[in-house]
């Protein structure tokens, strides 16, 4: 049986007057799209645009949840209650839904962005409430995230997940991402490569040398790079190239519910 | 065949540490919910509880959208586009719609707050956006609104309207509404009788000591006005001793889709 | 020499539609206003009326500064940096500077608000960077805070610093305040007992039964208490018989700068 | 005598994540700056980092107050109360005020920005709220504005007025401008002619053929053209060879205060 994957991607993040990102050169290359949902990015007029490229491309729709933060982008920690993980998330994937519902599509899957995904990987109370939210949401719908404590919780929720990994970021012996302050230019050949080694023989390469082994059914790319279409378009190619199906989740997604 | 009515009231219009509204107080006489939707009033925890609320009373479950001014209480005109009414309409209702589904329920209707009501009831083509914005939301989910464009619009868009009177608030011989500044306590008695004559005869009285002929499925009661749970639960209980049953929309939607 | 206390409270915190606190009750009472600048409550309309309260009652106008939080108050931590407590401090607090100068007045002081406040007292950088943006908004203005850390911070950075007591919250062992979830309502004379012992004797019971010493320049009265403008009133009555002369900052800073 | 001339142009546009114009390269052509405030675009860090390349560059340091919509970049028009006009002016103009200051600098000028500045410019009762802000505000500070009430208006209520031409857009022969869509690149010889022609001999051509006489004391630049700079660079350039003196406000105000 020929392994599948996804690619996904965080997409629709302009604001208004404000662009951002390179959606439309990107879109060809990946197979799920994390839409903005208007807290951390994203208004409703990008919303619908985004998902309508989206469905023109057959890619997977995607709700990228995040705080109320549109000044730090949603990458600064605020001390929120499970509770407030629950409503943020039921709010925001919901806008997002009926966007998609209006396009004819549905709604995939739910990734939580930046501090939120951080915290919500982190923390079990705080993932169970995710998770919670996404149950209620409506079938089938999936969470993405990486990390040990996501895949057990969405299990116990009864939620299906996909794992994801990262191709263009570093990370340490912990399995921690090492960040970047801002995302800087990677060799598509060498992101291909690494996306073949994950996809294939579940490798993941550390900074001090070591290698980790990891199961994953989707995996980022980064769209705010320099060069991300030409990374996302190269890492496509050599997965195809490899016998890999490059496609949505849906078949990829662990069974957990 | 009994006369059958609907009661409506703009309700969850708190937000964060801020209380308004006495909707508790005025959930158990009323039979639809205008709940705001985190854009003029409303955040997503007030939204999650004023629709358990609303639920727990058996109460019909309606999107307040309105304008990005939480500042102005969207009661201020901003010049919008058709294209900015569906969009804005789309996430708010969305969003409301996914509580409305977590809490075990359906969104039954769409009723614009503030200005962007009054914009949509004077403007064909706003009118129209709106209506497809509730028309992609899904099967059965109807206009609430008064004045003469917005059954025609909604009729030849296909989807369900609900006419709404108001019974606390004066009309002049034009039809429109005689806004008060500040919400009055009107009698409860003398409410009450004008919600009888309405429902019974479609008869709404003038300033100017004329009568005005209209058909109408809901009546509107404001839950603003000092005295409002009283008032509502006499208007509720002089309709149901003339003989009306006071039930939520769907039975009393004209049948324009 | 008599001794000079100043009483300080938390004041204009409604948002437009929305009413919070008895701020015409109060301001009698009080001889500092800390007025919230838009960020966490208030907003423009609601901070030139306090001011021109504050004017009237000869209270001293501070700028009650805070996150970008309105759905949380501001009381949910934020992880800022430095760069940022400066940035917001100086914008806050110049929008509220201009307000006082368009009534006549010049800006007393700053005090931070809730989880900014707890982070900047105990974090030194943070704090050092609240300290600067004071120094640049010109010649004279004070930080009003408790703890260890902000009267170093002050000193060194070289601006005038009042220090704070609570009189409406109970203290533990360590010097920390034991928070309420939701002020409830204490005995006036209780209230006002403390402020004696306190002003007079520099003592603050723990709840563990121990004393506490403390130098304080400002007392903090909480205006969100239910009996908040009895509580107020029977303090700087009771002070006043003990001989204590309550009056805004400005004799009562401590002369760091 | 040489005829002075300000060039002033649209700065600190950027929000957050978001980067918008080309502040450092037009910088050193211009000699005023509308710095936004933070309602329609800015956030406090670029507002302090612009002021501070204003600073470096001998530039006037003016506040560009809006509406309060980011989402639609304050171009849409709002209901505003004149009370509402001078509580948003003083917030705005008062918190860059407190970064100018902060800068070693002070505020030369408010210039309301989009749908702002055009019901300012054509209502009297708005206009005066405006300039009582400004009065309010300290002395000196000068009103940019074109259209024939705001130079009476600004002289009755006593504050200095800088009344201001375009040179990059096309006015009709009633002196209004025929706004573009999206601000299309203009030939940079073309716009430093015409800005010669304005600020030598007072003439504006219109699109109809004809030629207006207007007298102005700064022209403003539009820094979102593609070609911005390049036309900055041009315009002082041409006016520096034709004998005019390009500089910051002040002497080029006229005296009606």
């Amino acid at each position: 049986m020929a392994r599948v994957i996804d690619i996904n991607c965080d997409m629709g993040e302009s604001f208004g007057r404000w662009t951002l990102g390179n959606d439309a050169a990107l879109m060809p290359y990946i197979t799920s799209a994390n839409i903005a949902c208007g807290w951390h990015a994203g208004d409703p007029a990008v919303m619908r645009q985004t998902v309508e490229l989206a469905v023109a491309h057959g890619v997977g729709i995607g709700a990228h949840v995040g705080f109320p933060d549109l000044l730090g982008f949603g990458r600064r920690r605020i001390d929120v209650t499970p509770q407030e993980v629950y409503d943020y998330t039921l709010y925001q994937a919901g806008a997002l839904q009926a966007f998609a519902q209006a396009a004819g599509a549905r709604l995939q899957h739910v990734k939580p962005h930046g501090a939120f995904y951080v915290m919500c990987s982190q923390n079990e109370e705080l993932c169970e409430a995710l998770c919670r939210a996404i149950k209620a949401l409506g079938n089938g719908i999936a969470l993405v995230m990486m990390g040990d404590i996501a895949p057990r919780v969405a299990a116990s929720v009864g939620i299906p997940m996909a794992r994801e990994g990262y191709i263009d970021l570093n990370y340490n012996r912990q399995g921690q991402l090492v960040l970047e302050r801002r995302k800087q230019a990677w060799d598509p050949e060498e992101v291909a490569r690494r996306a073949v080694e994950l996809v294939l023989h579940g490798r993941i390469p550390t900074i001090e040398g070591e290698t980790l082994q990891a199961e994953v059914e989707t995996i980022c790319i980064h769209g705010d790079a320099p060069n991300a279409p030409e990374i996302a378009q190269r890492v496509r190619q050599r997965l195809e190239e490899a016998g890999v199906v490059v496609r949505p989740l849906g078949a990829g997604m662990t069974a957990t519910a």
